[in-house]
């Protein structure tokens, strides 16, 4: 038994679980039925069922007329606490500029993990005509791209898993994706060409707290045509530079 | 013991206090101390301790280097997924916006609950010159004005014990609140006179579900110089056929 207070494991467990349902919900996928959920998640039923209620409760999911569930209001809520409280220092803003700069008019920017998914929480535009945009707020999936490889460096043998699974690239797919990450982690940055967009490179550091954890990872993403193996060289020294900056303003994450 | 999966009433009470402990940050309280957390929340220090850390994980919540908490980047997800997947069905914006006119130009608005605060989801800004305006995504208590009072008549107990703790004005104002909550449920409608704010008016009414429970309020809000007694008589049966249209168009949350 957990203590009385009752966030223990199972607590602990419940709140991830209920945030990364949540996390199901995107761009392309705006409203999911039940089965969906119960599918895309691999748990019970009835966990699925009592989740979704509790996060019915406070408005964060709505039942459609037709039985089908969609982001709910109470989103709205958060939605104004990103825009009013979040914010990144004026040194990590430099940070990422100096970063694009120096990277040739390349955009540059920091993801987050979330579940199975990377957040980009950040961007500094690059001045090239034909450019990468993310939009802030952004979830892609973790299995794609350097910054994925990079997230996935710091995490366990089970987020892994998840997130080749999630991937639906068939059961090969696993040791493909622990090779790329497991290389990620022995040379301290990442490089994907066409992973996740045709014709998109990226190349990603990681960004450490005070006890080491990858907390995020700083990327800079262009055309495959201008990410030539010569190029890339020249980008890691400069990008792992702004990774220790980026660590040592110590803003992201952490345990208290 | 609960299920092995682990989601039973100990893990929708954890879900239900990590979204509460989020809701403590806002406009007002942008970053927030360990301390202020427990004694905000009235929980044990090792439980407010994993339940940041849980949140943490997922980017919700980020330490900052002098140990205060502040609303992670991770928000910024939720912040997107409100802006793609968040839309008031037309008929509900239709509704808002023939109950203005109907109520001589005041703004009409949706709140629903989330935790002891309010939210407001939805608004038909009135045309009057002095008008009352709400920013869509405004966190408000619950304690104050005509619609918290609406939607803490659809809760419990405890939740109405919660709220008027959260209004600081001594041990007395429970009962007081309790008052206002019974006239609402009796009545099926609530008017408020600067309770949030000097000089605002409000009238509110109740909008539920399927099962006839209370899932939001609609309200009309404006000067209290233009809420008359005889205004606000005018104003109840515009207000409550508005609140019986929106309820049967069945857009917000309710059980699955």
């Amino acid at each position: 038994m957990q203590s009385s207070a009752g966030e223990g494991g199972e607590g602990v467990r419940s709140v991830l679980r209920a945030l990364d349902l949540l996390a199901l919900f995107d761009d392309s996928h705006r409203s999911r039925s039940m089965r969906e959920l119960i599918d895309a998640t691999g748990l019970p039923k009835s966990t699925v069922v009592r989740l979704v209620a509790t996060l019915e409760q406070r408005g964060l999911l709505w039942s459609r007329g037709d039985g089908r569930l969609t982001p709910g209001g109470g989103l709205l809520r958060w939605a104004q606490l990103a825009q009013d409280a979040w914010q990144l220092p004026p040194e990590a803003v430099e940070c990422l500029r100096v970063l694009s700069v120096e990277a040739g008019g390349e955009s540059s920017r920091i993801y987050i993990r979330q579940g199975i998914s990377r957040v980009c929480v950040a961007q500094h535009e690059g001045t090239q005509q034909l450019r990468h945009v993310v939009r802030i707020g952004a979830a892609m999936p973790l299995w794609a791209g350097a910054s994925g490889h990079v997230l996935l460096s710091g995490g366990a043998a089970q987020d892994l898993h998840r997130a080749a699974l999630a991937a639906g690239r068939g059961p090969d797919f696993e040791a493909v994706l622990a090779e790329r990450v497991r290389r990620a982690g022995d040379q301290g940055w990442a490089v994907s060409h066409g992973e996740r967009e045709d014709g998109v490179s990226a190349v990603a550091a990681p960004i450490t707290d005070a006890a080491d954890r990858v907390v995020a990872a700083v990327g800079l993403g262009g055309p495959t045509t201008r990410f030539t193996e010569e190029r890339v060289s020249a980008f890691v020294p400069v990008l792992t530079k702004a990774a220790e900056r980026l660590s040592d303003l110590q803003f992201i994450g952490g345990t208290a």
